[in-house]
């Protein structure tokens, strides 16, 4: 019924878009949550099949990641903290220079995983710099030449997400903010963080989603391969 | 009409308790937005002839303080960028220690110096920090001493209101935040920066309303006063 | 690759940083929610190890405090009201004065226990004042004297949150106002509190974020603490 | 084109329905705020033609209330403050009780003298308790009598609206609640007032919109005549 | 430790003033949702051995119902749809006229219930109107006698919550409007009905918290019993 | 610079797109907020000269008309109260059937009449139903006739905006639902009435954005010649 | 007690208005959320008794589903993906024109589903269109033809909703938006794709309550039915 | 009393670090609204004078920008459009690419122009592409080529904000959005848009301030300059 579409592959649940990595050079990212392992195998599958390396499988959690990692064999890796699931190899590095992902505290490190394998994973070299949180700041201007040395800055951080406004004052490059849920009471699930972060004193700074880990990593990827 | 209330001064607009003071310690502020320049002359000079002094006018625009200047006389002294009238002298500092107040730009300076005006006034030695934002953390850092030897530090920032938590992290004293309503879009008038200080990764920190530069030089006062 | 940090203490999950108390006086409290019984075990341990006493673990449920107690043996107590868990002895009171901590409802006792415990815990007196909502003013009343003999109020409330007002004009000390998320519906989990107490028309209350009894009674130790 | 409506006069931009009072005993209320000066001495005059005595009009500025009473002559009354205009007496009272009109501050008078004059044109008796606020909880127990002398109490309030809990708490009549625009900040245009009066943990407490004077007054009326 | 306070009953977790109902006819009411069987049987006994009669328990699940009643003998009732338990027997109504309380739809009952038990058990007579939403007009005109006969009308709504507004354009008794959390999406628990109700066109509505059948037969109770 | 795009008129500060009328039948309509009257004049001769008629000139106020009136000439007219421009006659009504549009209040009215005027511009019989609210059933019922004798029905209305509701259940033609920023208080600006009529709980009703009484007017256009 | 009121039928639960399809041509539609099996089995069948047919059973889960299956014999359907009943078959097509139902992803099928399937079931024919995103503009603009062949289209979106802005710049005919809470963060369960559609650039775009397919479905079956 | 301090210059008003352009390559930017024109001469001067050009002051208005343009004499430029001012030449371009700005209709054009402006004059080629929006998608496929050409893509929309989904699914290139506050009624001064854009189902979209032209150019820059 349809005509004159691109070439795409129906799986009975979902399109995929065969070409579009073709075309715009954006490999098709497989939004684990509202998928079985089933149709998860399938589409990872048909796309690895077709010669996307690698397939990259989000919010994925541990039991569905084992269905997963069964049906597609070996080729296939899970990283629990970052719930990304991996068909294939990272590629290697070729980007202008190093990503660096920046997080205050254990509880934004999911997030923080994700940013980092999901650009480790498109090819880039990633530094990931823990525990810098604004309320120390000292230990934050001790990773300052790691921050200064990167081509792009993803910053993660929850509650009140003044960190993103910290390290903007440090670097010259460019700065993506991952507002997390992380917090509670009046963080508002992430609201207040990512309110922090959009008025941002620091110029430089833009800003995604809350929690979108992958979102971050993905542009990141593309700040670092600026044509 | 009034059966047992505590003596009180009726000017046909408002009733001013004169015992408060003398119950409580806290002195009355008169809020000078809603009221003409000759009920604030009236209630001063009345608060002041039963003995009160400095007697505070907060919100005070430069016209009506002229009005109010001619009604007072010589007493009385008008504080421009902080919209502050005072009729009396700033008591002698009595306190703990020191108070600092700290803020980011140009444009919080109006908070900013209703509350350095307000903890001077109530006797305060009170140590001013200007120009000193999360973005720029290298200027915060070398006012450290400053900051670190004041009894309590009101943090006044507008935009994302990420300083409270920068100074927070620096000092062992109570901080008092106010957001301002500094910015645009999103800030809200004042919102995120309340979000913001209100979710400080920083332990000690409390928050006061937006543009409440008065609560804070108060709070302020009674902290460095506390028994 | 951490060059020029300060001592600092990797568990493979968080760092910790083992001179903060020295620098800041500020103890390393745990966050207990996010964390594995495991992981708590590990770094209250360290932390006892290094001289620190007590060392807090707010938010632990009764579960995980079992596993804890077991791991960490006989210095451990655990309060199961406050949820709150602590490795070594409450330090002996040397604060200013007492400490009150207010509440109106049984719904609103394990944020203010966990307000008082944290400031017992850190050496200071504290008096609990409970059921006493604005509701019912005369059962306040009839605590003013204890009310009144407090350095700084600790004030719990849900729903409207009209007690801190109550208790900010019966006092001059510094009031800390907790919001709590008790209530229902358009209580909005404590928002509705949160902008009552905000915008409390007592002077002298800040305000800290909804449910974080934990961070008034850090605070309330700070300012009966001021130097 | 017009079937089968009840009688009605059209002026041309509003139809007044005049039999509305004989119907269910609401007489027509004028909201003076989005009509000119001419209109309003139009459906004043034409209702007041019809026998409905006294017609209200509410939000009405002192300049245009001039043109009205220039319009409607002698039978006129403008009350500035509650910026109300009367054409008619007040009716006699011929309530149950009283009604008490309660206030904190003086930038709730204009609304509360709004409720005050709508009950007392209607035909209430109407005792009015000025300047008792929460923080200055002595003033509201000084007036406690009058307070439980009455058969309705209307409570009106900006900043944190605790005023409404605190009377509900010490009276068995029902209370109306009125949240002001009073405040700045996160007052919210009498957003937080509103939300601190919902959330009322004193029974018997309803509420009315921000700033609505007029429906308080008629509320409370409707109250003191149940039949 | 409490002195002056009037006798109260310490139940090792909530005080219960006893002397409530004495002062100013407020029964005490049992919030059931954040209590255990235990407490309620201990609270309730205690409450009706001083000759409350009857005692409420509202926000109580069918499970602990039957502990409940149980620990209470033949005295206690359970209503299901209410979810309100009941010890001893509703009061004889001696109000000055009838409750109406009217919903639209199926999912309203259980607060409309709660509403019409709470005013049947204080002492009135209650009828009770179902099934008459504003998208079906007529069903609610076919009612009008009913509702013009009674002396309070308690309307309980959730969705856009327009029931309020048309059920007050029918009649001249005071309208108590009850917003629910009954719908979805936009209806944001309920604060889409709230929003809607506050804003009601008709005069003489006023409005109590989301799902709070309780507070509105509670206050249609006192409405009906005005002195 | 501007390849493959469609012919259009450059004016120097906007692009109309003349050929949008002919690929889809909707004829550019001129948003008059934000222009000039020398732009307006401008845009709308060139679409005249094009061959559109009419075009339509919204939000345009008194003042700016005049200077558009006198730079287009005598087939320009305005209509006040809807603060529309039209050059060129209304089309001939070719619709399926008739258009009603119904509002409550005299202040809804600029709202309706913009809706109104638009669809009979555009080419439909309108017919005009005021003064029909919630709270004042009857003549909204008396107008039953004329409701259900249109094909589409645009109900516009502020405050609580439960009209939508009420006609949704009286008619089975598609609704077209405007609330307008008529109210104060929590009326925000007609966020309620927006939540109100989305929520609304009579099927065949959507929504369109406050105060957008074109939008209305062009959908119900479209519906009434459905093809 | 009813007197007067149309023929209804009483459930005991529920009362259902069987004449309300002769009245204005609108069947009962159950919503299943709040229902119990045998309710559902009891309403469907004494409407389709009484003659309606389809009769359908929105929000009606796959476990309830089988009871009532069971209940209901063999004219009863069930649409998994919609989670849609239906007792009867779907009428013939009679409308005007196709009904379009458009969405962009494979999370917002089933309010997409639900949509067309109400609309075939009334009598509508349904052209399905999918996975034709904003982000992927050639898709949608392959399947043009299929939309601007359509008398009506439904556009259901989550996220950013922004293909309702897309489609409505493609087509004539009039478009329902539903907005869905497919996202996460800064989605707020809808709240984006709302605000989102409701302030549409493109003309002739109004919107319905967030998932609800069932408005959309059933407001298209009118508009595809004006007369 | 400034110690350790960077250079810093101090106008009684607001300090400029002077050598915060040498230490991050971020030239001091004027923020025009809070200062009057002798204040922005004596900053701008002392930058110029101290090498850096060209000098930027944002949010400019032209009444102030004549007072600036005398004060500053020939080498300062005034963009009214933008209300921008430049002491000093563009910057040769030197960045990787071109930077293309995209906005849909003319409202946005001064929050574009800003955006452009500042990338400019920092030292880039920028391609601005103009009345490309969502509704008329045709126009937008027109300029594919140029957006496909540029390195980096800001695009400046209000209303519902759809256009950066669009863009973001044709291009490679990372993706700066700038919400405006163009709207009315539920744009909520920009907020839906922002909703919108950072809930964008394309990825590679990140988000600034709402009216962040400045912001956007900046950050473009930045990424056009990645190292």
């Amino acid at each position: 019924m349809e005509r004159g579409a691109p070439e795409s592959l129906d799986l009975g649940f979902a399109q995929v878009d065969l070409d579009r990595e073709r075309r715009q050079g954006v490999p098709e990212v497989i939004y684990g949550a509202g998928k079985t392992a089933g149709q998860i195998v399938a589409i990872a599958g048909a796309l690895h099949g077709r010669g996307q390396s690698p397939v990259l499988v989000t919010r994925l959690d541990a039991e569905k990641a084992r269905a997963v990692a069964e049906g597609l064999g070996e080729g296939f890796s899970y990283f629990a903290e970052a719930r990304l699931g991996r068909l294939g190899l990272a590629r290697a590095p070729d980007g202008i220079g190093r990503v660096a992902v920046v997080c205050a505290g254990t509880s934004d490190l999911p997030v923080a995983e994700e940013a980092a394998l999901v650009a480790e994973s498109l090819g880039n070299e990633v530094v990931r710099i823990r525990d810098v949180g604004v309320a120390g700041i000292h230990r934050l201007l001790a990773r300052v030449d790691d921050l200064r040395a990167a081509s792009v800055v993803v910053v993660v951080a929850g509650m009140e997400g003044a960190l993103a406004s910290a390290v903007g004052g440090l670097v010259a490059a460019p700065v993506v903010a991952v507002p997390t849920s992380v917090g509670y009471g009046a963080a508002f699930e992430g609201l207040a963080a990512l309110l922090s972060m959009i008025n941002s004193c620091a110029a430089g700074v833009s800003v995604v989603n809350i929690d979108n880990g992958f979102g971050a990593g993905f542009l990141a990827h593309r700040i670092n391969h600026v044509k």
